[in-house]
């Protein structure tokens, strides 16, 4: 196994992330998700690109002396088109430098097009991490890992209702059989390997600390979905392996008024107390 | 269960399917999935979109009599940003009506996310039909199910060497158990469901067809992925389900050179007439 945060130049990912959580004082990641449906009236724009930078700038400015992590949604994006594409670089590039990028895009092909999905998150766009399905196995996970200062965040123990018609198959639940083999992989490749793990169900989210003690985990779930963020925590600190917390809604539309930045910085203080290093 | 071909206004898309196979005499669908360091030299150009919609334009018109379907795999374009998803766009709107127009995208998420995906290629995009991966459960693949119009293809049994990681997990493996959910939500939803069942795997293809007689099948592994189209043919041809055989780089880079249309309408023609409706 490697160590839980490798210090040597193959693997800068877990100490990039480690060193932000202590910068933040806090595992919280805030997702970037914005729902044009939603964005206050009052940022009115024909330009949907505009419309969604300044939304993002707004909230980034507000929130990021708290936030270990940003975490984009490609699907918010990408329902725009090119137009979305550059809003998702332009809002990559406001994302003070120190602070975790994470495209949450939950690809998983295979070969030559997962490499080409990898090129799109790690050198077109400047992410640091990005979540993975594990359906098709090793391969559609192995061309993201050849980044050392990378990190992929597997799907495991998802946090909606719909999780279990396949996640809980076979007498050892699927989702610990995925939380075995990233292990493997996280010792196979350049980049360390993590476990998207879902706040919801908190008994799921223990086995997982206990089945992967050193991956990190990302754990979406809380706030708007409603997980309790204390017990997260308690669950996910039962060893010192990196954990992310995320929240999205609850922070993003704290407010739907022209004080939404003011609201979404006042959300994003509360759950990082809460969630304190 | 739904009847084999839905002749009401609530479901369309396996008529339409089902027309094309007729139209042009085979199951064939034709990967567009351009890798710009494979598009012959003598259409060099700086702008990479321009190059990519000259490539695939070409492509088509060579190839389109002898297809039911062109499948355009997301990654090929995503690479190249916003260039990438005008040539998306561009390459769609050349291809003639009646051929069915599929997103290979493996997309899985929930809720509003899957919803916003599903407007991004059903709405902004106008395809016909799209792949997505089944880990996060019936909830992934609902929003995109209120199509009456569209069809989607679950990841079932995939084509690559590591889809056995998780696919066979479970004393029922986990594909059937996706064949079976999918059977479900065919009745379900609005939507047509169907599969995605890889041609390398002819025994699983062949007990794929029996869990899911009538559900519509899309196989890959035909051509460079070397599975035989006259075997894959037989094993999906037990019932009268609707089957569409995909083959992307045999046809794409058939030749390297100036007669690289010609050459990839040629092996479209041989492939079509191994894969007779």
């Amino acid at each position: 196994m490697k160590p839980l945060v490798s210090t040597s130049a193959e693997n800068p990912f877990p100490q990039l992330l480690l060193d932000r959580v202590s910068a933040s004082s806090s595992c919280l990641c805030v997702g970037l998700d914005p729902d044009v449906d939603r964005i206050p009236d009052h940022l009115d724009s024909d330009d949907i690109g505009s419309l969604i930078v300044a939304f993002n700038n707004a909230i980034i400015e507000a929130t990021h002396p708290y936030v270990s992590a940003f975490k984009l949604n490609l699907a918010f994006y990408e329902r725009h088109g090119a137009a979305g594409w550059n809003a998702l670089a332009a809002t990559l590039a406001a994302i003070p430098s120190g602070i975790v990028k994470i495209a949450d895009a939950k690809r998983g092909d295979i070969g030559n097009t997962a490499g080409f999905y990898a090129q799109a998150f790690f050198e077109s766009l400047d992410f640091d991490a990005c979540t993975l399905s594990p359906y098709m196995g090793e391969e559609s996970i192995a061309p993201f890992c050849s980044y050392p200062e990378k990190g992929v965040f597997v799907l495991c123990r998802t946090s909606n209702a719909s999780a279990d018609d396949f996640q809980l198959h076979g007498d050892t639940p699927l989702y610990l059989e995925v939380a075995r083999l990233a292990g493997l992989w996280d010792s196979k490749y350049p980049s360390t390997v993590g476990l998207v793990a879902g706040a919801t169900r908190i008994d799921d989210l223990r086995r997982i600390r206990s089945a992967a003690p050193r991956l990190p985990l990302l754990v979406p779930g809380v706030g708007a979905q409603g997980a309790d963020p204390a017990e997260v925590i308690s669950a996910c600190r039962s060893t010192n392996g990196p954990v992310l917390v995320n929240s999205s809604r609850s922070v993003l539309y704290a407010s739907p008024g022209r004080d939404f930045a003011e609201a979404a910085g006042k959300e994003a203080e509360r759950l990082a107390s809460v969630l304190k290093a």
